[in-house]
């Protein structure tokens, strides 16, 4: 099993500070919601977001998404071998049942999202597809039991995946945009690898994993 | 070169037959735009979508969206090695400039998508990232000089892709959700390679010839 730990995931819903700036009432105005209902969108909630610490890196969603689109949808994960896992700068974390088709259009996820992030599960009845817990990135790592754990990461070793990869990993991806971990990640991963010696999306490295994973352990790939 | 052809994507704007549906005309009074000038988008015009012939196919943008995302932040794409093509059902079709940095937001790559229908490229001034030309899938495919032309289809040889690709490899990857391609697509390519028993999202199928040709023709990958 390949497990996948999204960390330290630009994911959090509107703060109080920011409720009452224009960009956020605007927004909240056009989709009916309060502010603290809606999560965090750096595209729309650009200007607001300037007054917020780290803000040049906050209110990513969109990077949630495409990652979750890459991973539900991949070879991988039909063939039952991938577990990912969200975890946000704010530990809250979320394990995704693999069976979740991931919603495509952008606006619905986030409206999914924000109803998680109300609610604490989704869908609110019958068995969840999402459900958040209180969880740093240590305590979610260290529940899995996988041979090897391994951290992506710029600082890392630049040695092909192939070599580092067991049949029973977990792997470690930053879900934020550029600059470095918010959790504590020393100590936590048997390997630090870098795959690039460019910032590359979270996806990009999820696809590289992903492919790099089916090739060694899924027979015929 | 990797050349990567998206065929028949559902890419296009809302046809005048649908301008006057209820799901269009509140989408343009949102929009601020005229219903002709909006992308059709199934998850916005779903309603409207029914009364047109290949309704239940049509109107994904979303799918293009994630497809360029994929390729051009590809490690594949940063080494030079990339060049993606967008073709369309009405013969529209498009050279994605692997300088380009898609826009991460929905709702503003529809924007850019828009304007590219209404002025044949963008930016409109300056050096174009994308512009519109009309050309059949073929009149794309054979304006490439690849050694060989890989289809990725679901009747394919299931082969692994290290088999068929060679450096010089031009891959036809389907831009829509189900069924068969809308192009003549028969004789256009050397080897046809199904990946998976099941329907895979274009994403996916771009996601694992990316990296299968990284692992093949990049050294150290």
């Amino acid at each position: 099993m390949l497990e996948v730990v999204l960390a330290d995931s630009e994911l959090e819903l509107v703060p109080p500070d920011l409720w009452r700036h224009p960009a956020v009432r605007k927004d909240a105005r056009r989709r009916g919601k309060r502010p603290g209902e809606l999560l965090l969108d750096s595209s729309l909630h650009h200007a607001a977001l300037r007054s917020l610490p780290d803000g040049e890196r906050r209110g990513r969603p969109d990077i949630v998404h495409v990652a979750l689109l890459v991973a539900n949808e991949s070879i991988l994960n039909r063939e039952g071998r991938l577990h990912m896992h969200l975890h946000t700068r704010h530990n809250q974390s979320m394990e995704v049942d693999p069976a979740m088709r991931v919603i495509k259009n952008y606006d619905r996820f986030k409206g999914l999202m924000e109803q998680l992030f109300e609610r604490g599960a989704v869908p609110p009845s019958g068995l969840p597809l999402l459900r958040m817990q209180e969880k740093s990135l240590s305590e979610v790592v260290n529940a899995r039991s996988s041979d090897v754990v391994v951290l992506l990461a710029e600082r890392g070793e630049r040695v092909p995946l192939e070599t580092v990869l067991r049949e029973s990993t977990t792997c470690i991806v930053g879900g934020f945009p550029h600059g470095d971990f918010l959790s504590e990640v020393k100590g936590l991963a048997d390997r630090t690898v870098c795959l690039y010696p460019e910032t590359l999306p979270a996806w990009t490295v999820l696809m590289e994993v992903v492919v790099a994973y089916e090739k060694m352990f899924i027979p015929g790939r």
